[in-house]
């Protein structure tokens, strides 16, 4: 099989259906995006929050209102190659459908933004293991007490992820997620988790906990739920985000991303 | 002035004995060295030390035997060009010369190793701020837990210095020194002096104690006293070092040696 193929071949799966579930995992070496899609009076104010805080919202590609190609990133059809998704009206879920044939409109703006599913996989790459991964359950994300920079309507505080390490392997881990820049990127905060405002690593705003040891250090990485929460704060009438854990599959590669 | 020209201006007042203090902050964007200068019968074992151990031990030259010259590192006398020395017979200090012309030997190997002063030019070139820097004493330096690889009689603790940062610019510190693998590059550790053996961060082995506030991470950096102490231990019968802060100033810039 040529690189690649593998890619168009379970995007084709998606896209006939035939993959409703998580992407996590699927083509490690394809970049994989969080999709937030918005009427167009609402795109340039997003676009601009996302310039203002590339960490939890690294733009990868936008596209043209109406137009669901997004040719930057393969041959996507984004109303239809991601396997399930969340649609919501005046900020409530209004539908979870497996593809947007019913939902799409002319002034729709497709956004895409890099996720941590890239800078994962260079971190188990090089050696260092991820106990959520192991486990196969979502990794702890938290609301932060960091304050994103506002755009128009989308304002709110940075959501983070926490992965531990122990500290040699969090120095590795942080030259290695720094890589990354439109995956996140290096974190935004290690030892402190009260200085960030979270009280309690045990109990999570999102996903599962993960244990940190007494010899390891939490790392924080900004979150790909941040632009989601901004969104479903602000409000907006009506929004399709993708469904948690099922992303879109591109055909950039992690080492095309790669910024050394 | 041409670049270089005040690299080359300064190695001429020390070689004529109008320089003989320490060289920190002198011709901050030249790389300068660490100077341990053997007996030829050490220079493959200690050679092979430095191969061994990189972070606290980077080899930037070696001379040959009984030449006291560097070209690699520019236009250097090594019996001259460092402001001050330490010679040592059977592990004792017993001349602290500003050259070495009544001791240098036909035999001798001068090996120069990258210091810290690089790494640190660069974090302030940062915008991070180093206390002991601003008040003008040596780095706080700790003897540690973590034993250097062995070769033939060099072995002994690897010793590290300590910088305190908040989480934040503790992860643009790490990004920062990473980028110089030369010059002790990424630190060895991050946040529990204990998990390295040590005990009181208001107590170094060498150099003057900083404050690590509640809100800050130590973070600690292999160094360049390592092999110095290494040396010391080993108890060659003859040996010669530079005296501690007046260091070789090569024609290297910090620029040059930077990975990325």
């Amino acid at each position: 099989m040529k690189p690649g193929e593998d890619v168009k071949r379970i995007r084709a799966r998606i896209r006939a259906g035939e993959w409703t579930g998580s992407t996590s995992g699927m083509a490690p070496a394809a970049v994989q995006g969080n999709v937030t899609i918005l009427p167009r009076e609402f795109a340039s104010d997003f676009m601009r929050f996302c310039q203002l805080n590339p960490k939890p919202c690294p733009l990868l590609a936008v596209s043209e209102a109406g137009d669901p190609a997004l040719p930057t990133l393969g041959d996507i059809d984004i109303r239809t190659d991601v396997p399930r998704y969340r649609v919501f009206e005046d900020g409530r879920c209004v539908d979870e459908p497996f593809d947007l044939t019913r939902w799409w409109r002319d002034d729709l703006v497709a956004f895409v933004l890099g996720c941590s599913l890239c800078f994962e996989q260079a971190l188990l790459d090089a050696g260092l293991r991820l106990e959520h991964v192991e486990r196969g359950s979502a990794v702890p994300m938290f609301r932060t007490s960091i304050a994103t920079q506002a755009a128009g309507p989308f304002h709110g505080p940075m959501v983070v992820s926490m992965r531990p390490f122990r500290p040699a392997e969090a120095i590795r881990a942080i030259q290695v997620s720094s890589r990354f820049p439109t995956a996140h990127g290096a974190p935004v905060h290690i030892g402190f988790p009260e200085a960030i405002g979270i009280r309690d690593l045990s109990r999570p705003d999102f996903g599962s906990p993960v244990e940190v040891a007494p010899d390891q250090l939490p790392v924080f990485w900004a979150c790909g739920v941040t632009p989601q929460a901004v969104v479903e704060a602000a409000k907006v009438p009506f929004c399709i985000t993708h469904y948690p854990g099922s992303m879109l599959i591109t055909d950039m590669r992690n080492a095309d991303i790669a910024a050394l």
